[in-house]
């Protein structure tokens, strides 16, 4: 994707369409706004019925401006939008916030309106941001535009938001201003009529000031966008995003105010795919923006600890350990130059604690003694302020460090910022990011090591298997939607499974029960029957299922009976009895816009009670398929758990792969469920599946 | 417990023994604190090179200040120190902060000058807080004494904390001065020599002026009178507490650090034990200890959302959901009122949307009718501050019903606190909790609802089973004690479960075949048979233990091998041989001063693949057992699931409880465990148990 969206986020000139003398009015404070914040461009404020505004000429109308304007925000009521939107066409307008609410989320007047402007847009080229909507911020000191009512003004920095709900992106930015951290461009586009999410993402991708992308989003209009944009621009930088509406009552209320449809269960999962960091905690998402917008990313997991106080460091090594990093010890090298430079308090391991008496001079042997370790891919510290301790000395040591840029460097730094003013902004300069708590510095550090898990990560390849028999498949899919039927019946599941290759248990078709016999002991004993024909769907409730048939006069028998009972034109599927496998499943479930989310746990218990499965967005690569197996909890019992031969991993992979084919192959297959394939020693065979269209 | 600590935190004059002219020092900051922050009573420093300090006449001695001294610190080199406690009980002073370090901490030397200080200490009545300490802080405007080095200067508040590690102590106290919250008493004892954790907490609970108590513990002294004090004192007022070194990593670095031993396994149990409210995260701690300093405690978990933004009240939900908390609808009644009263783009429902427009008649209209709503026992509240409103009018609203304490309120308040400051100072004033993410101030008002848990639950009873024969188990244990015996062997374990009425399979001894053949009979096939001799530990490795035995010959042949491989000297422990019952396991573990931590699952790959286990310290009531069966995540497979029938929780309740009663009757009984047992139908069996002393 390639947006030039230059006209929204560094207008040449702003109009504001609805300016108001109330000051308490969206027309009002964006003008406030705008000047404020020094922007370098000319402002005109449209209103008919004011001559001036905070010092500026007011025009009547768009029209009467007499220069080029780039942008436009359109602040009035709703039926008047579509006439101004033409204005602006008229007035060779770029780029219209609309501000306005009571569109799209008001329901059909208010889609009508909002058509009614977008076709007018259209028809001039104009770029539509909104409507019901905040607006977009640009703190680029050449620039300065802020287009925007919110109420805080950030500084120049390195982080660019984009959020569909204004109240959580001002939550974020403010986060931001409250940690001094500067901010590089802000936009939350309401409704998102026009210019949508992800071109904003492929904005900021190609904005090199942008070092971070901060993303908050709740529903996706075109995920296939959205994935296509994310996949290439997290590749470049980091994305951080976070969605909610997860809990059932929290997808109800994100529904109700905003005009889409919640999707949270599959936004982790489009996260996952695309290399985007989740969180599922604004707090943390801003904190590792803060460790993103300043530091390097580091190599590893390994991480050099050093601290001028006890308990913090104990909490940070908790926090540090559960985020799956490492603390591993100083060679022998370092313990000798250390114990030369430390105090007799400082205990010289990793963590370093060089007791609260440490100067400058320990830092600054200790931090370099760190940074030299090969063994330490970053340095995690812990600063407290002693008030016998010249600490802006400190303070310089650190920001020497972090400003070389060799391993990342975060800091809880604890202090009272008020009374330590000089030492914050020898910090501050040196572009250290700070925290307030052990934990939070610990999982800022965390974040940046998961990009480094995440970039670092083969994608592996999407097997295509030639061996596969498509054209059957397409045949026995017509075949249905012909009929009209969205269940597929025993015969085609099996025969697709056949056709992809996907091993499953021995299986005939029958029609009498002489055929029956026949077939049984083609299959070989104990078989499970199960009567087929249309009108039957819950074959066990009404006797048409019998397993673990064991001879030729059982087989007899039970046809026999299942044709009494359910009438001559039953049909009878007959196939292999398994027992004692291991339960795996392997699941599949399209998912408008975005392919299929393919499922993957052990069965039984595993998947009802523990909810032990693990999920990805087909299609599945060979490296993600291993990755869906070994993330479940139980994957020692796949592994060979406790002297028990495992199951064959190779084998369980392929059929990932081969499930994820299928459905990619075709994607009118709505849902499909191999539940259970048993694992019996090396093999594993599907005994049950289900397919529906 | 009712130690009278006022020398300490209300202090009538205070001296410094080590005041020092140079600024960066302990000797020179604390005299620093206690002029800044205005301290009531007359300071004395005391040193013999200097005769003036920051304005204050300093003396050469401590016996020559000129009148009553009641606290005294000493700053002074640890040789030094035992002399200065000497002098100071010849003056009278009532007790001593020494803030020295070098002392236990270091080792032999230094824990021979703790010991001499301590003995001068007693023999003069002085109680000693420290050594290696900070001190102590009491913001009350009659006292504010501020006898302590760190550099945060609290307001008066209702928070008292006590924490063992200075570092972390001064985080909270910071936390809660960044969130413009007073505090009301500080202390960080260091060594804690002499007076304790316990002491102190048990100070807090009885000042009035202290609301909640916020504790931060890596290791106990003394469990025992811990618990003792923590149970009284949060049946009064919450203690929010946080322990460290939970990891393997983080448990060596608090060692390292503290001359204690880290206990954090057990430390969160005696957390939920003693009924204090246990947190893994200093920050939720601190946002949770404002919400409890200024609301009350709801009566029940369901909440009553009011937002002027939509995405907030989404992560909120989800937040406050996955908190197990209820977000009940409005009543019918609610909706016509606020259908009335609300602006057109509100969304009538629980969350209550009242959109950015809304001011302070929408906000009022909405709060009245939330806090009148019976079903809600709380309320939440997002308030985004919109440039278009008059936000302090809304503030004064919030802050009435906040003042009401009716029902307690949370805020999440999303502004820039500079541009916002009346607003700000409103909702200050009317003691509103305000957060700056929905995710933490949700946390905040849960941790409320787990207080009203914590102190609703029935601590159930403890009983005693009259039908228990100690005197039996008591000659036993005293006979493995003779015999120098660590372990007990078969005949004994299966001894004790019997006296105290433990199901167990059935078992006979046997010294010789014939005999064996005899037991076996008496028992019924198939049995086990295990060679018993006090030489043979691990009895399966040496051919010493045979299953599943089915009739006389097979015991006679087993039997014979078992004396021609191991020798003649060995017995026979013969068991009815059970199978197929679902496992379940029933551990107990001594904890020093603790009492015993009693474990319970279910076996096989739950408890060891799975780690899904709960944990409770003995002695354990009817209502604590019965929570440890639940508590586990496979609890279904214990109630019936799917259909299946359930085991029979009575008897595995009681069979906890015995145990229980057991190791509390024995407390030399070191590890027990029942692993497994069987639940077959409506009955358990111990089938396998091992007990150490």
């Amino acid at each position: 994707m390639d947006s030039n969206l230059d006209a929204l986020f560094k207008p040449r000139s702003v109009a504001l369409i609805g300016a108001s003398a109330k000051e308490l009015s969206i027309g009002n404070v964006i003008i406030k706004n705008l000047l404020h914040y020094q922007y370098k461009g000319p402002i005109y404020p449209i209103n008919p019925k004011i001559d001036e505004l905070r010092g500026l000429k007011v025009y009547p109308s768009i029209l009467d401006v007499p220069a080029e304007v780039e942008l436009a925000h359109i602040v009035i009521p709703p039926p008047f939008v579509p006439q101004e939107v033409e204005n602006c066409g008229k007035k060779g307008v770029k780029a219209i916030i609309i501000n306005t609410a009571g569109f799209k989320e008001m329901g059909a007047a208010g889609q009508a309106l909002e058509d009614d402007f977008l076709r007018r847009a259209k028809k001039y080229g104009i770029r539509i941001f909104g409507p019901n909507c905040q607006g977009t911020i640009n703190s680029d000191p050449e620039i300065r535009a802020y287009c925007d009512f919110t109420f805080t003004y950030p500084e120049p920095g390195y982080i660019s938001i984009v959020a569909q709900s204004g109240g959580v992106g001002a939550v974020i930015m403010q986060a931001f201003h409250d940690m001094s951290i500067g901010m590089r461009m802000y936009a939350s586009n309401g409704n998102g009529s026009d210019v949508s999410i992800p071109e904003i993402i492929s904005y900021y991708g190609n904005d090199e000031g942008t070092r971070a992308i901060v993303l908050y989003v709740e529903s996706l209009d075109n995920p296939e966008e959205f994935m296509e944009v994310a996949k290439e621009v997290s590749a470049k930088k980091p994305i951080l995003a976070m969605t909610a509406g997860r809990t059932d009552k929290g997808a109800e209320a994100s529904r109700s105010h905003i005009g889409g449809l919640a999707g949270s269960i599959s936004m982790d999962l489009i996260f996952k795919k695309t290399g985007i960091l989740s969180f599922d905690n604004q707090e943390e998402l801003c904190h590792a923006a803060v460790a993103f917008a300043y530091q390097p990313i580091p190599k590893g997991r390994r991480v050099g600890i050093l601290t001028n106080t006890g308990g913090p460091s104990v909490i940070a090594i908790d926090e540090l350990v559960n985020n799956g990093l490492d603390i591993p010890q100083l060679s022998d090298h370092a313990k000798e130059i250390l114990k030369e430079s430390m105090f007799e308090s400082a205990s010289i391991h990793n963590p370093l604690d060089i007791a609260a008496t440490a100067g400058a001079p320990q830092f600054k042997s200790a931090l370099d003694t760190l940074l030299k370790e090969d063994q330490y891919d970053s340095l995690y510290l812990n600063f407290v302020t002693p008030p016998f301790v010249d600490c802006e000395s400190v303070a310089h040591e650190i920001a020497e460090v972090s400003k070389k840029k060799l391993k990342p460097v975060v800091c809880n730094y604890m202090t009272d910022k008020e009374n330590y003013k000089p030492t914050t902004a020898i910090l501050k300069e040196g572009e250290v990011p700070c925290f307030d708590f052990a934990e939070t510095a610990a999982k800022a550090l965390s974040a940046l090591v998961r990009y480094q898990d995440i970039r670092s990560q083969k994608k592996g390849k999407t097997e295509l298997f030639s061996d596969v028999d498509k054209d059957s498949v397409r045949k026995i899919l017509d075949g249905a939607k012909q009929e009209k039927r969205e269940v597929l019946n025993a015969f085609e599941v099996y025969s697709i499974l056949a056709a992809y290759q996907i091993p499953h248990a021995k299986w005939e078709l029958a029609s009498s029960s002489t055929e029956a016999v026949i077939k049984a002991n083609k299959i070989g004993y104990p078989v499970v029957i199960k009567a087929d024909a249309e009108h039957i769907i819950h074959k066990s409730d009404v006797g048409g299922v019998a397993i673990n048939i064991e001879n030729e006069n059982e087989v007899r028998k039970t046809t026999e009976k299942m044709h009494s009972l359910l009438g001559n034109d039953v049909n009878f599927f007959i196939q292999q009895f398994l027992t004692s496998g291991k339960e795996l499943i392997i699941g599949a479930k399209a998912e408008q816009g975005v392919g299929h989310i393919i499922m993957f746990g052990l069965g039984g218990i595993f998947v009802e009670l523990l909810k032990d499965v693990s999920f990805s967005i087909s299609p599945i690569s060979d490296v993600e398929a291993m990755k869906l197996i070994n993330e479940i909890k139980a994957a020692p019992l796949i592994h060979g758990y406790r002297g028990e031969k495992g199951m064959n991993k190779q084998k369980i992979k392929e059929c990932i792969q081969r499930i994820s084919l299928l459905v990619s192959d075709f994607p009118e297959i709505k849902e499909l469920d191999l539940n259970p394939l048993f694992a019996f020693g090396d093999e594993i065979w599907v005994v049950d599946a289900r397919m529906i269209l």
